[in-house]
């Protein structure tokens, strides 16, 4: 999980890009950065850290010029460091290029040992510099075409923000997994905005224009816009995921408001696993939505009974003494006269290893309820995604070997239900303003249907790492 | 505004503290200090910003000891430095003391020249620094009696914790205008932890035992506990206002869990100021409580239409040609899907200078909304806070020279209902565990009563910080 | 040792002042610190460090105004902290006061716990802030008459510079142990800048005037210059080490070339010493002129054979299995063709531990020399510096115990040879231009006769350091 | 300008580099870099400024292993960065490679052009970066062959220090440019120690082997050392300017102690320049060692009479009203009795711009000398060094364009002198212990006889930058 932004024609394009990558931090907190151009040469500024810490104005000041690409980079556990942050930026014979990448690369391994064998050198365990050295070495004259040829020759999900000295470019994978739109800044009718959600338009006052389309190449430059389609077509399959919990909730993706289709996970998950409950207690933030639209299908009363801190940070230092683990603890509290003596019904998005499910069990029992019922807006989670989010491997994913009967003996909870497959995708096609079908979804992760062949060296990391053997240098 | 935590008789009590400060966030976010004893020196770490940037493991392996105290700052327009974090320490001839205070002293500045009048020197502009000056002139011995010397000359609002090298003391002013409250580490049946709310209790697995009396001292140290009196006993004049918005909702205040109390303020205000609206929206985070006792007593749905961005720091950068300022922007982004169209009653619990909430109504209105009602959970607030609160002058307060139909008019809503301080009083008594009686809250920021004497030199600021011109050194 | 430095009435003061420092760094290179005055408020800047890497132009621009004083504090073993930089400054009822001082209290200790014993609370363990509490406690009005108050309830070595808003005041102790000069700036006819030599005039192409006196207060503001005297007349004392060891080679003392006497020195050592020798090395930097010197008046040849690195730290990190100490070895290093085969007669300004004089013998030694005669340009140190020089104990100081011959056995020289008492006093007053008497030296740390009575709480330390036991908080 | 420094085999191998690195200061002072191998991979630090800032113990702590190898590099106006610090180290598809290097190469540009266009991406604008790019396409196997596949595409001056996860290599160019000495570190009797400078030997009580040769590979593995001659042979051309001023005096180099070639360079000095002074004072540090031997020629005194202040950082902070610039006057003060009323002989290794030679002559003239004669222990430099040194352009280069009278009145000397090309080398080649022959050295700088082509794309630089227009990325 990454965000990408490009805004190309404004004077302070720096300072977009970073208006905008605040506004798609919820998809990466771990670095970010912004390239920009004046026409002559690149500028570029990374960072650890959020976007609020990685720029201050004397960073944004050395950043001049009329175009600009940002990036903002999830938490991983490891591989954690600058040298991995993006937009990665280079120079070769045909001038220099920056690239924001959200995705991942199925094959990168593959071809990443094969341009090592013919002598080129790689910077950093980012999949994303294959695509860099693939344009460096080929034989193509204008950049677009280099582009062209280099994705052909990779697999995997991709929405690019790229930059050259004079143009922004933008590409979505044929299959059109990750998100990526385009906008403009009025008064300007000419679109001059790129990224992963239109939630980063809002910010500054921008206007949605339409999605960039799977397969689809966008060049801005000085002479407009320019769309052309260099991949053989395929058919969609973009991340249902995005709609149950990456993409903000004030966000519109393929016609439908993501609050919305949260809405309807929920009201869809009380009909299938209705319970007898007191109460609806979302796990905050992203379980709100489809929490109230629980309690609206079962008429049952929706409460905030859990409080999230937004002051912790992603460590924190625990008593060497302490037997049991923070985490939860501190971002997450029970208001106690909200939870006693009920019985709680308590909507959560996902269980990925199910560790942090059993403390919020714990948690709500803890606090006095009588039964606790746990509702989950999605199907279990069997399968590791290779698409750009950092889930673990199936080993470490409960649902991969465990019933939604022994999960819920494992969270301790009373009872435990995951909405279907079906559920989910009709709960997404049902929301008003759906454009598309049922099978334009991508949700391997649920259902192992992977949309791409996945090879010996498939990674399942986030964007921008290679497997862990490969980050050594 | 400000936290306060004290813990005493613990192996790794800076952690401690560490982790309580966390849970007490949200009263200070400028700055993060903590002092800890190990019974032959005071060591003190304090430093800007958040708990989580403010202590790394090594700052808290270098405050070792038994005992420890910390305290958050909040966030000041002016002044803002580490040479005003707390807690304050200082060495005098009777040993060594730290203070962490949450209040403010309403003769700190007719105090302060009398003492440096006979030659003490100030080190800040805190008026917490008179009280340490006072102690170490004061001719009583034992510590406890230098302090109680040097209270007897103040007045104002004083939530204390007190280190020393070898005890802990907290000390709330007569009419117990903030918080503070006392707690235990189980297994141990004695309490050893003092903090401004019981959820920093919560957080260490620890017990709430009773609130710290108005007019009261504890003293402890390795013989226990002790308690006194020191003060004439004088009417309580607990601030409401910690109900309304202060105190996190997962906090028990008075005997009142401060969520529940802010759902009555809500239900209250649904009495006092129905509306012809489709949807009840909070704004986040404060507002969300109240909004739900709005709805459920409205028999309307609740709906979180205004998102909060967490990630948002308090300065960022804007575009040098922008008229129009980003703040509210940045912090909160419609649902359009869930407005448009829509009549909409939004929810929040106060307005001050009536800039943010003009802002809100535009976007909610922006994003589609064909009217705007605005409820507030409190009456309006009119008078500038002495006791610690950092309210603008009565100059800034919009509601100090203006009828709400005014504000209404300013704020662009449909219609404004604020509600009425009978209303408040009686949606805070009537919570549910309320103990006490209807006159002992101080309302003095809605109706001027201010329960103290002010002065000339009274000073209407965070407490640590005087006057303006006080501040020049 | 410490370096002061004074300006007033010039529009970049702080940067004169900076410049000055970098001329006093011999003095120290601990920490640099510079206040200035816009005739409103004090401005300060402190930091650990070489004035080069104390000070960037950021610093220098938060420090506006037209007077200012600057402080280069030595390096000391322990109590290293940029809260012990000076100079001090503090804000009192009459106003802000700053001071920076070269020398040591010898009574500090004791007024300081009269003080603490009164009510004043203590910021540092430095003996300086004693003055400050002093003064603010004064009874006098006029800032020179509460100066002259506190400075006669003191005893010791000082010579200071303090600035307030509106003027600059230079005193003297008594004995005018510590040097300091007044000068001026061309155009200007008046004098406006102090400092402890006359080299950090040369830099700024300001001129010397004269001396500051012994017991003299000079106060420089707007009126111009008045001067007072306002102690008890005593017998001059100034310190001889200036003229072995620490002052620059460049500066002028007492109208003595401090180059010329050096080599005076060594011109009388070679006489009293007299060495079968082939070559005359230095232990470069200090012991050069001595050596050009006992080459001179011995007709041996000079040659630099011990070459100093001067990119080498104050701390350096050292293998860990390493058996012997890298420290002289990182400073100095033979010049093999120099010294082999050769009887070498190294010269050396003092020796204290004696731990690095055998390591340099051992080295030229080690180089080939045939034999190695030490010779030492002042009498053995044999007793502790109160003033302001931070010798070891008696306990340390190898000369205290032991006689030159049981040292030349320790430091493994063929011979060792250390200027007479007479012979030293002889050179430094037979130096051309020496104004005043053979008797107004303190040679205490040679003969042991102290100038002043020394009371219990006397301390050993570079001014501005109490005792170890006092530097607890 | 820079030093280099490589062990193999030793535990603590980073450490020892750290001081070795120490030892070479003088040749660099911009950056400083070691990387380390432990066998399966290396790991890297690069830092600005000193080695005793750039690395601290946790810094070496991260630099385990038994092989290491180091650079420090020269301070250049432009291109300063972390980003061209060495040693520059990358992964290519047979393994990791580290590069130190000391030299220029003169045809890295055009080789560079031809490499990307065919596709190599380069990260720095340094001309080390071919050799690894050349190393990484090369179609040999063996790392050794590789690198000699490599140079053998290169010319200019290289004295290389190369790591690899299991190997240390030193390679030296054909007509041995720049220095480099190979070393053993006793017990032990096998080379395993590379350095610019014996002195880097001396710091770690390691003994000199002997000097890598012209044109030599030397391999040090587990197996132990292995030397080979992959290049044709050529005659040696070592540099002159070495002896004059850059190696440390300190320092043997092709059989002479530097310390006496510039001893002898002063005496031919005298003998070719005699004048009719008073007193011989050299410009610190570097013309001591010829102003001793001129002054012993000549049957002068030798005085210090300019003091060097080692204090004084790369960059200061001057007043803004100066009209003059305080560069020299910082790092060097007269001592006025020496000087004054004397006829001063002054004594500089070589003039560049004159502007500091024409500060110091006025220097000199305003402590009250009669007469300054100036005297250059070296020719005129009429000519840019394209081997490694950081020299100015023709243009810049006094000499190239002005006689030596003329620069005599530019810089107001009464007199001066040059030491004539014929007697540099012959007071060189006659110094005790020299091995070769009068035409083993590369004079071009004086000369203009440069013993490589030059090429079209020669830069003028320190090695590890390419030309201005190279440095854009």
């Amino acid at each position: 999980m990454c965000g990408v932004f490009g805004v190309y024609g404004h004077p302070e394009a720096a300072t977009l890009a970073y208006l905008g990558l605040h506004a798609l931090q919820h998809r990466g907190q771990e670095s970010a950065g912004i390239v920009a151009t004046d026409g002559k040469r690149l500028h570029t500024h990374r960072a650890m850290g959020l976007v609020r810490d990685a720029f201050g104005p004397e960073d944004l000041a050395k950043l001049p010029g009329f175009g600009a690409i940002g990036h903002v980079r999830y938490s991983t556990a490891g591989g954690s460091s600058v040298k991995n942050a993006q937009p990665l930026s280079a120079k070769y014979a045909g001038g220099s290029i920056a690239v924001a990448h959200n995705g991942n690369l199925t094959n990168a391994e593959e071809v990443r040992e094969r341009l090592e064998a013919r002598g080129s050198i790689f910077q950093s365990s980012s999949d994303t510099e294959v695509i860099v050295h693939l344009v460096a070495i080929s034989i193509q004259r204008a950049v677009e075409d280099r582009i062209a040829d280099a994705l052909h020759q990779l697999t995997g999900a991709y929405s690019l923000v790229i930059l050259t000295e004079t143009s922004l470019i933008a590409v979505r994978d044929p299959m059109g997994i990750r998100p990526l739109v385009l906008g403009r800044l009025p008064p300007s009718e000419s679109p001059g905005l790129v990224a992963s959600e239109p939630t980063a338009f809002d910010l500054i006052d921008a206007k949605w224009v339409r999605e960039i389309k799977p397969g689809e190449m966008v060049i801005i430059d000085e002479k407009g816009l320019r769309s052309s389609f260099p991949f053989a077509s395929s058919p969609r399959k973009s991340c249902v995921f995005e709609y149950v919990y990456f993409a903000r909730p004030d966000s519109k993706l393929g016609g439908v408001s993501v609050y919305e289709a949260r809405k309807n996970l929920g009201r869809r998950l009380a009909e299938e696993w209705p319970a007898q409950g007191d109460v609806v207690v979302p796990v905050p933030d992203s379980g709100v939505p489809a929490a109230i639209g629980y309690a609206e299908r079962s008429a049952l009363p929706f409460e905030m009974g859990l409080i999230r801190s937004h002051y912790v940070g992603r460590t924190f230092i625990e008593p060497e003494q302490s037997i049991r683990h923070f985490g939860v603890r501190l971002k997450l509290n029970p208001v106690t006269d909200v939870l006693r003596g009920k019985s709680v019904i308590v909507i959560d998005d996902s269980i990925v290893r199910g560790t942090t499910s059993r403390k919020i069990v714990k948690m709500v029992r803890d606090a006095g309820a009588k039964a606790v019922h746990l509702r989950i807006s999605s199907p279990p989670t069997e399968w590791p995604c290779y698409y750009g989010i950092d889930t673990p491997t199936r080993m470490e994913l409960v649902a991969s070997s465990h019933s939604a009967e022994e999960i819920s003996k494992y969270v301790t909870s009373d009872s435990l239900g995951y909405l279907s497959l079906d559920g989910m995708l009709n709960a997404v096609t049902g929301t008003r303003g759906f454009e598309g079908e049922r099978g334009d979804f991508c949700h391997a992760c649920f259902s192992g249907e992977y949309p791409t062949s996945l090879g010996p060296g498939a990674v399942n990391g986030t964007e921008g790492l290679m497997s862990p053997r490969r980050q050594g240098l």
